[in-house]
């Protein structure tokens, strides 16, 4: 998606370590015109699938998630990190490793919104290692739902999402995908 | 606001002691072509103020801030509970105490997205005793900026947000007022 790719070029960090800060238009300060674009872009790739919900993790999957779920219509379920007093005590519940925060997080979802027989499109910032989105994936497996597809920002398709998630067989679409970011470069896959 | 009081009557749960779950539309699953609807609707009273950045704190502030960001196009800035990676080392920092956790959080912004001269308007799930808001009215003056308008989608006016705010003298709207949740009542406000 070119008006992403050129927004990560002209506002977008490479910190070394495979991390891109993009805090001034998704993480942090969000764009919400591009965020708003993201998600019809998503909607446009993902309509055919017939989902019936949208799975997101807190926090900076939300922006990009509601938008994809308004153009598709659909509600969204974002897994908490923390369980809130409003939730019921029997939850599912997973333990997903995050590369950015250097710990494990814990992902939360609440039986009420969803249920066996859904079908989950599973939309998130990142596809990196595909560590968060394969705790979704076992979120929506314990509801006895099923994951229809799945959907990131920005792939860095160096640190293998892609090869872990293709056991699923569903379709997975990153809006745009980058390849290299070694000694401070920024490189784009022309495929996304 | 007609919509959001309904769907409040229909799907809202009074848990007692203050708390009004809304897990199933808000602050879990989100509608989003009512968090939209509520987005247009703080446009429409609060575009006059001729704000330059809306500021809401994550997790469950980002869903109606970034609807009201699109709806008058400005950026959307949360505040982080914990500090990112990405973020440099100084940063704006402030503690505000949460009723629905029972203890304090941490409210944190960078200063690359809230700068001296900048008109504020803050947008929250729910103007309670005001102790987040207050705490995003801190980071914004600490920024040199100035809030020009508080927007709540859920007020709670027997908890005295609104009197904790008055000193600041800006417009607060909140889309509903809920004036009494005792004994598993929930009573609205007409004026909203």
């Amino acid at each position: 998606m070119q008006a992403l790719k050129e927004r990560i070029l002209k506002d977008g960090k490479n910190l070394g370590g495979g991390i891109l800060k993009v805090d001034s238009f998704i993480n942090h300060q969000v764009d919400p015109e591009l965020m708003d674009a993201c998600g019809a872009e998503f909607a446009r790739r993902f309509v055919k699938l017939g989902a019936t919900r949208i799975l997101t993790a807190e926090i900076s999957g939300i922006a990009p998630a509601l938008m994809a779920a308004r153009h598709l219509r659909l509600p969204v379920v974002y897994a908490r990190k923390t369980k809130p007093i409003t939730m019921p005590d029997a939850v599912y519940l997973t333990v997903a490793p995050s590369h950015t925060k250097g710990r494990a997080v814990e992902l939360i979802v609440s039986p009420e919104y969803l249920a066996q027989g859904e079908r989950v499109l599973i939309i998130d910032d990142f596809l990196a290692s595909g560590a968060t989105i394969l705790g979704l994936v076992r979120l929506t497996q314990a509801a006895g739902a099923q994951v229809v597809g799945i959907g990131a920002l920005i792939e860095k398709s160096f640190e293998g999402g892609r090869q872990a998630l293709a056991q699923l067989k569903v379709p997975i679409e990153s809006l745009v995908c980058i390849t290299n970011m070694d000694n401070g470069k920024l490189v784009f896959s022309e495929v996304s």
